[in-house]
């Protein structure tokens, strides 16, 4: 087997089903990767699990590849979204990468006060979770949602689901999550822009049921530090690092 | 006060404490922040604490400071090492910001046998590591030592310390600290480099009675955020972030 190529197909996969790839994945799969009539590719499609395809048809814009087993049953994501106001691209791109990489089942960019998130690229974030999915072996690609302002996605907070938010003024209480929230609460982190929150957003947040502040330690973290961190934390007591 | 820059000098700082500084750090107060005389700078040195510092002369190749108040005590750095593989540049890069940011008393880069680590810079690093220490609001800046061969690491380890290595084998077992490490247990973490350790360097880890192999979740991290999550692993459970 040893695969060299993991891809994520939007088909659907089985015993002996077929997967038609278009020109890209042609062009990625045949010209870029060289893989030829036989070659071995790990397949998902974020519902059947892994499967071990198998080239039948190689030509330059489109193949054919067959599944040949199960490699991997399907796992949920943790029921986790980050909200995370985007920053330069750089940055936003590596905070996707990573929110993949340590599992959530939403990216939620928004706008804030004193970031207006003009650079949020929605289609090359999606391109660049799906790379990060096939990249870090997870049989899911989190939902990356299109940018929304943090007041309208507050506004219609769902009933139950904990909002944890990375509040600088708890810097250097606890940030341990062990044993403070309950598993298989759903949840979601929240880490602020560049320059932080405006003083009428805290006041908000603050007053806001569902939001519990939580601490990131004692230093300043920048915003994609943060957004890892608090993953990290909440993976740990409570996701499926457990 | 609010003072626009936080500066790191390698001189004493104390109360009424003149403090000199030369034609680069020149030009980045005066030049490039634009900065005059009586204009406000928040200064550290990793021994003394945090001080407000005020501009007394500004030229273009040197210029005095005077410290006029004490603003943060000296913290230590949390007792952790951080030992790992360096990467491509901008992942390097990437991890030295980050353990400063986290908080680690030591950066130790290592030569594996998939990796020898020819593109360590250690000047570069060294710079960046006092830029993340500016940046976050430490009063420390963890020592960078060059970049050693993991086995000559390994082979003169001191006594007492525990040596936390991420091993890909324990992938989907828990990776919750709470609990496991006795707090104020001198630490280490080493994360792999791209490609992994050979087989032979996993046998010897698991041979060693310090090291204590950790999981990092269920999902295959990359380097650089494997070295994120166990800092903020530690952190949380016996550092400074308790």
């Amino acid at each position: 087997m040893n695969a060299k190529v993991r891809l994520f197909v939007d088909q659907p996969l089985g015993m002996g089903q077929a997967v038609a790839v278009g020109p890209e994945q042609a062009n990625y799969l045949f010209a870029v990767m060289r893989l030829t009539v036989g070659d071995a590719v790990l397949l998902f499609n974020g519902r059947d699990g892994e499967w071990l395809g198998r080239v039948q048809d190689a030509a330059k814009r489109r193949g054919v590849l067959l599944c040949e087993a199960q490699t991997a049953p399907q796992s949920l994501p943790p029921d986790l979204w980050l909200l995370f106001s985007p920053i330069r691209k750089e940055r936003t791109n590596f905070i996707v990468e990573k929110a993949v990489e340590l599992g959530v089942a939403r990216v939620q960019p928004v706008t804030t006060r004193f970031n207006n998130a003009e650079r949020w690229r929605h289609d090359k974030q999606l391109a660049h979770a799906v790379e990060a999915a096939e990249q870090c072996g997870a049989t899911f690609v989190p939902e990356v949602a299109d940018v929304l302002p943090l007041d309208r996605v507050l506004a219609s907070w769902p009933p139950g689901r904990a909002l944890l938010w990375a509040d600088e003024a708890l810097a250097g209480q606890s940030a341990n999550l062990h044993g403070q929230i309950a598993p298989a609460t759903p949840s979601a982190v929240l880490v602020g822009p560049e320059g932080g929150f405006s003083e009428e957003e805290k006041a908000r947040l603050r007053a806001l049921p569902f939001v519990r502040p939580i601490s990131l330690g004692p230093r300043i973290l920048r915003a994609e530090t943060a957004a890892v961190a608090a993953i990290v934390l909440w993976q740990a007591a409570v996701g499926d690092w457990r």
